[in-house]
């Protein structure tokens, strides 16, 4: 079977691999603390052009999000988010169980619209009745978008510049960060992102890594006792080795922009492909994620070679799916499905 | 000043209030061991037309929805609600304190539509990705709702049977039940609500009392150790008989009914007063609170002379407001209104 | 029956009662925001000798030691108290529902000793591996303590000593403070308190009112938005008045105090009387409850007149019990109690 | 340097990181629904002789045991421990983020005593204040202990007789349960654990793998939903491969107890060797782990060749320090530490 399922389907990158191996035997003081951690941070310090940011490893990215949303938030605050957000519908409700409310917007392909934003922190201000609802106290955004779509560095200076105003911080869920910043649609980099955003955290898992996201505090700021708080919450390796000399990896010699690159040359080709083949798109995504529309039957026929993700039923007869890229991603892969359609 | 503002700006209804004074001075056990509370709980079950029901008093309704919600609900389970419902917009995210989410649909003059909350759980299940979900584990009704609407027999009846074939309990929070049940507008009794709710309570400080509300298992059915868990949220007073007295009197001699007729006679009057004088009404409300559209330069006439609740900005020129009715309400206070309008 | 049970027996006292009654047809807005509220905290203030302390109304003390322990603890923090405190024991576990860790020392008679703490905190970080431990980040006291003892002025002293040499609140637990004021054995006032503690409640439900605890952070400083804080763990009355109108009247012409110096009168005549009977005490109290030991025989005899609460078995013949007097204890009840001995 | 410091200084064990390189291509369906991870529950079912036992993947130890006790205690319980309990000191206070009370009771070096179990939870029901209390709802041990002590056979036995005469589960963590199980002084095997315990885990972060233990409902009922829990609590991997493949090596030929041996037999060694030169333990452990007294001069002098832990100081001159052996352990390291002594 040929898989297109997601971004996570194989094990971690060669060069990533290879440094756990060649790395193994060498003894190493635990808990994040060891060289390959700090050199790391250091590398990913670097590539945000953000010398005192504060970096800290996280497994994954559901985790990430609950932690840093329920330590960054005051009790009384809840995160804005679109309704689509990762945060609002497909994390079993982990903010919730950190006793805090994700406020939903309408999203525009997965993206929030910064005038919205806007409008709700000062209607909720205006009302006369906010002492007894819960306060915006944060925007979460995931760039890119569960829907593969990209937030411009306008947007992003435009939801910046409406957080900063009101002092709430903005949190950006970079799980396929990789993916957005090789992207031939973006004027977004990692040094934008780092600007724009009080925290955000480049993820790993879905980018070549075996597990593990990088939060990053751009200008510092992090929860006091953040390490503490990420024990208590069950976030904490004993060898946290296993992601320092990870993503030691992904920010050495640009792996990290390799791999995102390779994912995005794959997934243009897809389209490029799909297209050819006059099929129908969900929507029109600049990543590794394309949402794709199938007459059931057709679908069925293709299962059978490729495996795809079930994402909604769309009528009757037809369902939308989404095929993803990877660093894993093959050419052999592409003339697979090419056969198929 | 008049006062429509609320149903709470009044202490206790007279009567309530001479039952604490006639027993204030017999010792009584505590946490609500007491005779009186025992006695209340027996004329719930009677009036509920439920022997068995395990009743429960708390002092307020944001805390009965927080205690009740947060202890019947299993941990991967939400609520499913109207996005008007007061769990969902004015308790300050106290569901979330809890660990839950509250699921939102869209209301309809405050109320849920049967057929959408049975949709809302069918595609629940159909969705392949609803293990990272938030499973839908109640159906959180008010009536009279938020807006002063009510469910009918058949609405209540559709909504058990929602409920009870996918397993999971209906919670009714009847913050204004009294308003609700005196209503000249309603086939649904205390027996209806005792039947089709798996569990309910029924409010006393919007009815009459101080402070308080009875919670009501009809079927029984109650978390285990309900009473350690009320003390470990904040819920339990060490003088439990301020709440088992008021009850106590509240359920002797009909005083709940009698209250609620009062206040509805009163919104009667009221509404054909301001309907006489062609007033425009928000919407169509059959119990004590009514929405009015005012234009503001007339509103803040208005409110030199007569307290009433800010609801809304309709558009740039106008506001709807609240006016609502209790026991307290006198045949003065509508006069007075009269006068201004 | 006469009883010693407790010292939340009986109702309000009458002249609180009195003033719900003379004060329940006035309407009056909600949630804290009415003049009796307004005024109460004035009277407070100035009874604290603070006139920029922020005062709020909660209706009971595992409430109030919740909703305080939970807003101003740091999420990595826990709480130190002695092992017999009310917070580690008897609330159900209140505290660590807030998600806090109740961190113990060995009471000295319902006490804390100030060397102790400070040395508990020495060690804790001396602790090499303290980031993996809960911080102790507020010490709880309660005065009178369960025991019914009392901190002298300079051990308060010596506490805030400790807890501001390192930056963390000192909060007094005050469920039964009208009893240690009123202490013949005391040096402590209610302006002591208010300058050695950083927060503390002045209990209601046990010293005259039907519920309630005003809680006092006399320096200012409560935690942003509280009362919204309040609102979300189901401490809110919509009718605050409730509150208000008790708190008002017992800081109205000392009526506090007094309802105090005579619960110790009795409490002192009481101990008279079973010193000369020469029966046999656990401990030496100096305020309202005393502790004593009966031989299970006569115990049994004693409570076929007498209420008393049980404390615990001393032995496989003797069990130790409470004697509580309160504002309502009176001179008939001694007299029955001395017959019974 | 030559470390004694922990056991998760190195990477993972040859054999496990092999496979993990063998299979990094091969395309997987996420979250542990891959056939490595149902290959690894089937080998482990086996190893404890329960062919219907439930096996979850969860990264680290605090994490499954604030996962394990917040979900199976009920919301009025908490867990007993030793007040040596990783649960009770080390984990930052993570399970009374879920919640949950640790109750402690006196160790005896490491253990729990079951007569004390015992005596505790029939204490707590014969104090008729209990209803205000936090219900022991579970015993939680850690085999071996935190000192590195060992329960015997019997005294599991007990322990599981007293929890399951009272209906509350046995939890036993076994986060260094390899070396327990190949300790040369113990009659306790995993099919005796499996027997005695509702739920335990092995651990591999300690025990050869990277990160990963595997939680064991042996006789099933794990808490429904439980996977929907685990990704709720921020404890779910989307590449559960790399907990699968990794506990699917350790429990190939044997491979987990090989590497408990090979610990074992170094720190028999190791013990021989220290008794050798006359070395002061701090007790006697039959496991991996192994504490010892130093005067701190000569703990300085070693120090500078030889990696220790830190334990505790004894007194103004002496300090306590762990060495620990694990499958890393080799001859040359116990070489260098005879030079040094």
């Amino acid at each position: 079977m040929t898989t297109f399922e997601n971004d996570y389907s194989a094990g971690a990158h060669p060069k990533v691999l290879q440094r756990l191996v060649e790395t193994n035997l060498e003894p190493l003081t635990g808990y994040g603390n060891d060289q390959y951690c700090a050199s790391a941070k250091e590398k990913i310090r670097a590539a945000c052009g953000c010398p005192d940011a504060e970096v800290f490893f996280l497994t994954g990215g559901t985790q990430a999000n609950a932690v840093v949303t329920g330590t960054v938030l005051k009790p009384y605050q809840g995160v804005l988010a679109a309704d689509t957000g990762h945060v609002a519908v497909h994390e079993a409700g982990a903010i919730e169980y950190t006793g805090h409310k994700v406020l939903t917007l309408p999203h525009h392909d997965g993206k929030l619209d910064p005038a919205e934003v806007a409008d709700y922190i000062r209607r909720f201000y205006e009302d006369e009745n906010h002492g007894s609802m819960v306060f915006p106290g944060m925007v979460y955004i995931s760039h890119p978008t569960e829907y593969g779509t990209l937030y411009t560095k306008n947007e992003l200076e435009q939801l910046a510049e409406v957080c900063h105003s009101h002092r709430i911080p903005l949190f950006l869920d970079g799980a396929r960060l990789g993916y957005g910043l090789a992207s031939r649609e973006t004027d977004v980099t990692l040094e934008t992102i780092a600007a724009c955003c009080d925290v955000f955290y480049i993820g790993g898992t879905k980018v070549g890594a075996l597990c593990g996201e990088a939060v990053v505090f751009p200008q510092g700021g992090a929860p006091e006792h953040f390490v503490t708080l990420t024990k208590q919450r069950g976030a904490m390796l004993a060898k946290g080795r296993l992601l320092g000399v990870q993503f030691d990896a992904l920010f050495t010699d640009g792996l990290y922009w390799e791999i995102g690159r390779h994912a995005i040359e794959m997934a243009e080709r897809l389209k490029a492909l799909l297209k050819e083949k006059g099929r129908r798109f969900y929507l029109e995504s600049p990543t590794n994620q394309q949402f794709l529309i199938f007459e059931d039957g057709e679908l069925e026929r293709l299962r059978q070679k490729i495996v795809v993700s079930f994402w909604e039923k769309v009528d009757a007869e037809h369902t939308a799916v989404r095929l993803a890229t990877s660093w894993a991603t093959t050419e052999e892969d592409l003339e697979e499905l090419r056969k198929c359609l």
